[in-house]
Protein backbone atom coordinates (compact mmCIF):
# COMPACT_ATOMS: atom_id res chain seq x y z
CA UNK A 1 0.00 0.00 0.00
CA UNK A 2 1.14 3.56 -0.96
CA UNK A 3 2.43 6.78 1.46
CA UNK A 4 1.09 9.80 -0.58
CA UNK A 5 2.25 12.79 0.34
CA UNK A 6 1.17 16.23 -0.91
CA UNK A 7 3.83 18.79 -1.21
CA UNK A 8 6.23 17.40 -0.18
CA UNK A 9 9.43 20.07 1.63
CA UNK A 10 12.80 19.27 3.25
CA UNK A 11 10.62 20.17 6.26
CA UNK A 12 7.30 18.55 6.26
CA UNK A 13 4.08 17.62 3.68
CA UNK A 14 1.62 19.09 3.79
CA UNK A 15 -0.93 15.95 4.28
CA UNK A 16 0.13 12.34 3.94
CA UNK A 17 -2.73 10.15 3.27
CA UNK A 18 -2.13 5.80 3.64
CA UNK A 19 -4.83 3.39 4.08
CA UNK A 20 -7.16 5.87 3.63
CA UNK A 21 -6.15 8.25 6.48
CA UNK A 22 -5.03 11.83 6.15
CA UNK A 23 -3.03 13.94 8.68
CA UNK A 24 -2.51 17.19 7.90
CA UNK A 25 -1.51 20.14 10.59
CA UNK A 26 -2.97 23.96 10.09
CA UNK A 27 -1.50 27.12 11.49
CA UNK A 28 -2.78 30.39 10.09
CA UNK A 29 -1.57 32.00 6.80
CA UNK A 30 -1.87 35.27 7.55
CA UNK A 31 -0.69 35.18 11.67
CA UNK A 32 -1.60 38.91 12.19
CA UNK A 33 -5.34 39.01 12.73
CA UNK A 34 -7.35 38.49 15.69
CA UNK A 35 -8.38 34.94 17.07
CA UNK A 36 -11.41 34.85 14.66
CA UNK A 37 -9.55 35.46 11.53
CA UNK A 38 -7.15 32.90 12.76
CA UNK A 39 -9.64 30.10 13.80
CA UNK A 40 -11.25 30.99 10.26
CA UNK A 41 -8.24 30.96 8.28
CA UNK A 42 -7.12 27.12 10.12
CA UNK A 43 -10.66 25.47 9.09
CA UNK A 44 -10.58 26.74 5.31
CA UNK A 45 -7.22 25.59 5.22
CA UNK A 46 -8.48 22.52 6.58
CA UNK A 47 -11.68 22.32 3.97
CA UNK A 48 -8.58 22.81 1.08
CA UNK A 49 -7.03 19.75 2.60
CA UNK A 50 -9.75 17.84 2.78
CA UNK A 51 -10.90 18.59 -0.75
CA UNK A 52 -7.01 18.00 -1.95
CA UNK A 53 -7.67 14.20 -0.78
CA UNK A 54 -11.22 13.88 -1.81
CA UNK A 55 -12.90 14.33 1.53
CA UNK A 56 -14.97 17.05 3.55
CA UNK A 57 -16.01 18.26 6.41
CA UNK A 58 -18.35 15.09 7.49
CA UNK A 59 -15.14 13.07 7.89
CA UNK A 60 -12.49 14.08 10.19
CA UNK A 61 -11.80 11.84 13.05
CA UNK A 62 -9.90 13.96 15.56
CA UNK A 63 -8.37 17.17 15.80
CA UNK A 64 -6.08 18.32 18.16
CA UNK A 65 -6.58 21.88 19.43
CA UNK A 66 -3.38 24.17 20.81
CA UNK A 67 -4.54 27.67 22.00
CA UNK A 68 -1.80 30.23 23.16
CA UNK A 69 -4.72 31.56 25.35
CA UNK A 70 -7.33 30.59 26.77
CA UNK A 71 -9.40 33.45 26.87
CA UNK A 72 -9.79 32.77 23.22
CA UNK A 73 -11.53 29.36 23.30
CA UNK A 74 -14.96 30.89 23.53
CA UNK A 75 -14.17 32.81 20.25
CA UNK A 76 -12.47 29.55 18.77
CA UNK A 77 -15.74 27.28 19.35
CA UNK A 78 -18.06 29.53 18.34
CA UNK A 79 -16.55 29.44 14.26
CA UNK A 80 -15.73 25.60 14.87
CA UNK A 81 -19.58 24.44 16.40
CA UNK A 82 -20.25 26.17 13.05
CA UNK A 83 -18.19 24.42 10.86
CA UNK A 84 -18.59 20.90 11.20
CA UNK A 85 -22.09 19.59 9.94
CA UNK A 86 -25.06 18.31 12.45
CA UNK A 87 -23.64 14.84 13.37
CA UNK A 88 -20.17 14.94 12.06
CA UNK A 89 -18.01 16.74 14.73
CA UNK A 90 -14.86 14.81 15.32
CA UNK A 91 -13.19 13.72 18.81
CA UNK A 92 -10.91 16.37 20.11
CA UNK A 93 -8.47 17.69 22.48
CA UNK A 94 -7.16 21.09 23.27
CA UNK A 95 -4.73 22.50 25.15
CA UNK A 96 -2.94 25.42 25.83
CA UNK A 97 0.54 25.48 23.87
CA UNK A 98 3.24 28.68 22.91
CA UNK A 99 3.84 28.09 18.82
CA UNK A 100 6.88 28.54 16.78
CA UNK A 101 5.18 32.12 15.44
CA UNK A 102 4.74 34.28 17.97
CA UNK A 103 1.89 35.51 16.38
CA UNK A 104 -0.06 32.14 16.13
CA UNK A 105 -2.86 31.47 18.05
CA UNK A 106 -4.23 28.54 17.20
CA UNK A 107 -2.84 25.01 15.37
CA UNK A 108 -4.79 22.20 14.78
CA UNK A 109 -3.54 19.04 13.82
CA UNK A 110 -6.32 17.00 11.97
CA UNK A 111 -7.11 12.93 11.06
CA UNK A 112 -9.56 12.42 8.49
CA UNK A 113 -10.70 9.71 6.45
CA UNK A 114 -9.72 10.22 2.39
CA UNK A 115 -11.64 10.08 -0.72
CA UNK A 116 -12.38 6.40 -2.30
CA UNK A 117 -9.80 6.64 -4.52
CA UNK A 118 -6.88 7.23 -1.68
CA UNK A 119 -7.93 3.38 -0.29
CA UNK B 1 -16.32 2.02 5.04
CA UNK B 2 -18.50 3.93 7.86
CA UNK B 3 -17.36 6.41 9.93
CA UNK B 4 -19.04 5.42 13.30
CA UNK B 5 -19.63 8.75 16.45
CA UNK B 6 -20.40 7.67 19.59
CA UNK B 7 -22.91 11.11 21.20
CA UNK B 8 -21.84 13.85 18.71
CA UNK B 9 -22.58 17.03 19.69
CA UNK B 10 -22.03 20.43 17.76
CA UNK B 11 -18.85 20.54 19.09
CA UNK B 12 -17.26 16.76 19.60
CA UNK B 13 -18.19 13.36 19.44
CA UNK B 14 -17.36 11.30 22.48
CA UNK B 15 -15.22 8.58 20.47
CA UNK B 16 -15.05 8.10 16.56
CA UNK B 17 -14.26 4.88 14.84
CA UNK B 18 -13.23 3.73 11.52
CA UNK B 19 -11.09 1.23 10.07
CA UNK B 20 -11.24 -0.74 13.29
CA UNK B 21 -9.67 2.09 15.22
CA UNK B 22 -11.28 4.54 18.40
CA UNK B 23 -10.74 8.11 18.89
CA UNK B 24 -11.44 9.64 22.37
CA UNK B 25 -10.42 11.92 24.67
CA UNK B 26 -11.03 12.03 28.57
CA UNK B 27 -10.88 15.17 31.02
CA UNK B 28 -12.28 14.14 34.52
CA UNK B 29 -16.52 14.82 34.98
CA UNK B 30 -15.63 16.05 38.21
CA UNK B 31 -12.76 18.23 38.44
CA UNK B 32 -13.14 19.24 42.19
CA UNK B 33 -10.76 16.49 43.62
CA UNK B 34 -6.87 15.70 43.83
CA UNK B 35 -5.17 14.28 40.91
CA UNK B 36 -5.49 10.63 42.19
CA UNK B 37 -8.98 11.10 41.65
CA UNK B 38 -9.21 12.79 38.28
CA UNK B 39 -6.99 10.31 37.43
CA UNK B 40 -8.79 7.52 38.34
CA UNK B 41 -12.08 9.35 36.82
CA UNK B 42 -10.46 9.66 33.28
CA UNK B 43 -9.10 5.47 33.54
CA UNK B 44 -12.91 4.50 34.29
CA UNK B 45 -14.07 6.85 31.67
CA UNK B 46 -11.47 5.66 29.14
CA UNK B 47 -12.88 2.22 30.23
CA UNK B 48 -16.78 2.92 29.57
CA UNK B 49 -15.62 4.22 26.01
CA UNK B 50 -13.53 1.07 25.33
CA UNK B 51 -16.09 -1.14 26.24
CA UNK B 52 -18.79 1.18 24.34
CA UNK B 53 -16.54 -0.03 21.11
CA UNK B 54 -16.06 -3.33 22.07
CA UNK B 55 -12.66 -3.13 23.29
CA UNK B 56 -10.85 -2.90 26.64
CA UNK B 57 -8.19 -2.24 28.40
CA UNK B 58 -5.61 -4.70 26.76
CA UNK B 59 -6.34 -2.41 23.18
CA UNK B 60 -5.00 0.91 23.59
CA UNK B 61 -2.26 1.26 21.38
CA UNK B 62 -1.30 4.87 22.28
CA UNK B 63 -2.24 7.91 24.64
CA UNK B 64 -1.29 11.04 24.54
CA UNK B 65 -0.88 12.37 28.43
CA UNK B 66 -1.54 16.10 29.16
CA UNK B 67 -0.45 17.54 32.91
CA UNK B 68 -1.00 20.65 34.28
CA UNK B 69 1.62 19.76 37.15
CA UNK B 70 4.70 17.78 37.00
CA UNK B 71 4.63 17.43 40.32
CA UNK B 72 1.61 15.36 40.04
CA UNK B 73 3.26 12.55 37.55
CA UNK B 74 4.51 10.34 40.32
CA UNK B 75 0.55 10.05 41.63
CA UNK B 76 -0.75 9.60 37.71
CA UNK B 77 1.87 6.78 37.26
CA UNK B 78 1.07 4.93 40.43
CA UNK B 79 -2.71 4.54 39.03
CA UNK B 80 -1.96 4.71 35.50
CA UNK B 81 0.81 1.86 35.90
CA UNK B 82 -1.48 -0.49 37.91
CA UNK B 83 -4.64 0.02 35.25
CA UNK B 84 -3.17 -1.42 32.45
CA UNK B 85 -2.84 -5.72 32.19
CA UNK B 86 0.42 -6.79 32.27
CA UNK B 87 2.13 -6.57 28.89
CA UNK B 88 -0.60 -4.37 27.40
CA UNK B 89 0.55 -0.51 28.22
CA UNK B 90 0.41 1.86 24.64
CA UNK B 91 2.72 3.86 23.46
CA UNK B 92 2.77 6.80 25.01
CA UNK B 93 3.98 10.67 25.30
CA UNK B 94 3.90 12.95 28.29
CA UNK B 95 4.07 16.23 28.72
CA UNK B 96 2.38 19.80 30.16
CA UNK B 97 -0.11 21.89 29.13
CA UNK B 98 -2.83 23.89 30.75
CA UNK B 99 -6.48 22.84 30.22
CA UNK B 100 -9.22 24.62 29.26
CA UNK B 101 -11.38 24.19 32.50
CA UNK B 102 -8.60 25.75 35.01
CA UNK B 103 -9.59 22.60 37.78
CA UNK B 104 -8.94 19.75 35.08
CA UNK B 105 -5.21 18.59 35.81
CA UNK B 106 -5.50 15.36 33.61
CA UNK B 107 -6.26 15.09 30.00
CA UNK B 108 -5.73 11.90 28.30
CA UNK B 109 -6.43 11.08 24.21
CA UNK B 110 -6.69 7.71 23.34
CA UNK B 111 -6.59 5.61 20.15
CA UNK B 112 -7.44 1.91 20.82
CA UNK B 113 -8.51 -0.92 18.73
CA UNK B 114 -12.52 -1.35 18.67
CA UNK B 115 -13.73 -4.59 18.64
CA UNK B 116 -14.44 -6.95 15.69
CA UNK B 117 -17.87 -5.79 14.37
CA UNK B 118 -16.39 -2.22 14.42
CA UNK B 119 -13.97 -3.45 11.45
CA UNK C 1 -5.82 -9.00 13.68
CA UNK C 2 -2.94 -8.60 16.28
CA UNK C 3 -2.01 -6.00 18.02
CA UNK C 4 2.05 -6.14 18.10
CA UNK C 5 3.70 -4.51 21.42
CA UNK C 6 7.70 -4.33 21.50
CA UNK C 7 9.20 -3.96 24.90
CA UNK C 8 5.83 -3.45 26.87
CA UNK C 9 6.80 -2.39 30.67
CA UNK C 10 4.12 -1.85 33.16
CA UNK C 11 4.04 1.99 31.93
CA UNK C 12 4.42 2.07 27.91
CA UNK C 13 5.39 -0.28 25.18
CA UNK C 14 8.13 1.04 22.91
CA UNK C 15 6.43 0.24 20.15
CA UNK C 16 2.87 -0.82 19.23
CA UNK C 17 1.69 -1.77 16.10
CA UNK C 18 -1.77 -2.34 14.63
CA UNK C 19 -3.06 -3.13 10.97
CA UNK C 20 0.19 -1.88 9.44
CA UNK C 21 0.51 1.08 11.59
CA UNK C 22 3.56 1.98 14.00
CA UNK C 23 3.26 4.38 17.27
CA UNK C 24 6.11 5.42 18.98
CA UNK C 25 7.75 7.97 21.20
CA UNK C 26 10.95 9.20 21.45
CA UNK C 27 13.09 11.25 24.09
CA UNK C 28 16.59 11.75 24.60
CA UNK C 29 18.42 8.63 26.09
CA UNK C 30 21.07 10.77 27.61
CA UNK C 31 19.54 14.07 28.73
CA UNK C 32 22.42 15.89 29.67
CA UNK C 33 23.93 17.65 26.52
CA UNK C 34 22.75 20.51 23.86
CA UNK C 35 19.21 20.19 21.99
CA UNK C 36 21.74 19.30 18.78
CA UNK C 37 23.20 16.16 21.21
CA UNK C 38 19.14 15.36 22.24
CA UNK C 39 17.73 16.23 18.70
CA UNK C 40 20.59 13.43 17.49
CA UNK C 41 19.75 11.22 19.57
CA UNK C 42 16.03 11.43 19.04
CA UNK C 43 16.11 10.59 15.62
CA UNK C 44 18.80 7.91 15.65
CA UNK C 45 16.69 6.29 18.28
CA UNK C 46 13.16 6.91 15.63
CA UNK C 47 15.43 5.28 13.47
CA UNK C 48 16.53 2.15 15.44
CA UNK C 49 12.53 1.94 16.43
CA UNK C 50 12.01 2.25 12.82
CA UNK C 51 14.04 -0.88 11.81
CA UNK C 52 12.49 -3.05 14.79
CA UNK C 53 9.33 -2.91 12.66
CA UNK C 54 10.87 -3.49 9.36
CA UNK C 55 10.23 0.64 8.41
CA UNK C 56 12.73 3.27 7.37
CA UNK C 57 13.13 6.78 7.53
CA UNK C 58 10.96 7.40 3.95
CA UNK C 59 7.58 5.59 5.56
CA UNK C 60 7.12 8.60 8.31
CA UNK C 61 3.09 9.60 8.37
CA UNK C 62 3.07 12.42 11.08
CA UNK C 63 5.52 13.64 13.88
CA UNK C 64 4.38 15.86 17.17
CA UNK C 65 6.98 17.94 18.27
CA UNK C 66 7.14 19.31 21.56
CA UNK C 67 10.32 21.82 22.55
CA UNK C 68 10.51 23.35 25.76
CA UNK C 69 12.64 26.36 24.18
CA UNK C 70 11.88 27.90 20.46
CA UNK C 71 14.75 29.60 20.37
CA UNK C 72 15.96 25.83 20.15
CA UNK C 73 13.91 25.52 16.87
CA UNK C 74 15.99 26.66 13.92
CA UNK C 75 18.99 23.95 15.85
CA UNK C 76 15.95 21.11 15.55
CA UNK C 77 14.77 22.14 11.95
CA UNK C 78 18.76 21.89 10.78
CA UNK C 79 18.88 18.47 11.69
CA UNK C 80 16.02 17.30 11.00
CA UNK C 81 16.20 18.75 7.50
CA UNK C 82 18.92 16.85 6.91
CA UNK C 83 17.37 13.49 8.32
CA UNK C 84 14.27 12.79 6.37
CA UNK C 85 15.19 11.66 2.68
CA UNK C 86 13.98 14.22 0.03
CA UNK C 87 10.46 14.09 -0.73
CA UNK C 88 9.47 12.10 2.39
CA UNK C 89 8.97 14.93 5.35
CA UNK C 90 5.78 13.71 7.51
CA UNK C 91 3.01 16.24 8.23
CA UNK C 92 4.22 17.78 11.53
CA UNK C 93 2.82 19.75 14.17
CA UNK C 94 5.47 21.76 16.24
CA UNK C 95 4.80 23.11 19.77
CA UNK C 96 5.80 24.28 23.07
CA UNK C 97 5.64 22.15 26.14
CA UNK C 98 7.57 21.17 29.48
CA UNK C 99 8.79 17.98 29.98
CA UNK C 100 8.80 14.88 32.12
CA UNK C 101 12.55 15.47 32.98
CA UNK C 102 13.60 18.57 33.68
CA UNK C 103 16.41 18.33 31.76
CA UNK C 104 14.64 16.75 28.45
CA UNK C 105 14.90 19.63 25.49
CA UNK C 106 12.83 17.54 22.65
CA UNK C 107 9.87 14.90 22.58
CA UNK C 108 8.64 13.48 19.74
CA UNK C 109 5.20 11.19 18.89
CA UNK C 110 5.52 9.38 15.45
CA UNK C 111 3.35 7.31 13.59
CA UNK C 112 5.04 5.45 10.72
CA UNK C 113 3.73 2.45 8.63
CA UNK C 114 5.48 -0.79 9.56
CA UNK C 115 6.55 -3.45 7.15
CA UNK C 116 4.91 -5.79 5.07
CA UNK C 117 5.10 -8.22 8.08
CA UNK C 118 3.36 -6.28 10.54
CA UNK C 119 0.22 -5.66 7.92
Amino acid sequence: MQIHRINPTRRWSDITVFNGIARFVEVPEDASGTIESQVRQVLAQAEQSLTQVGSDRNRVLSVTIYLTDFGNLDAMNAIWDDWFPEGSAPSRACVKAALADPDYQVEMAFVAVAGDRWH
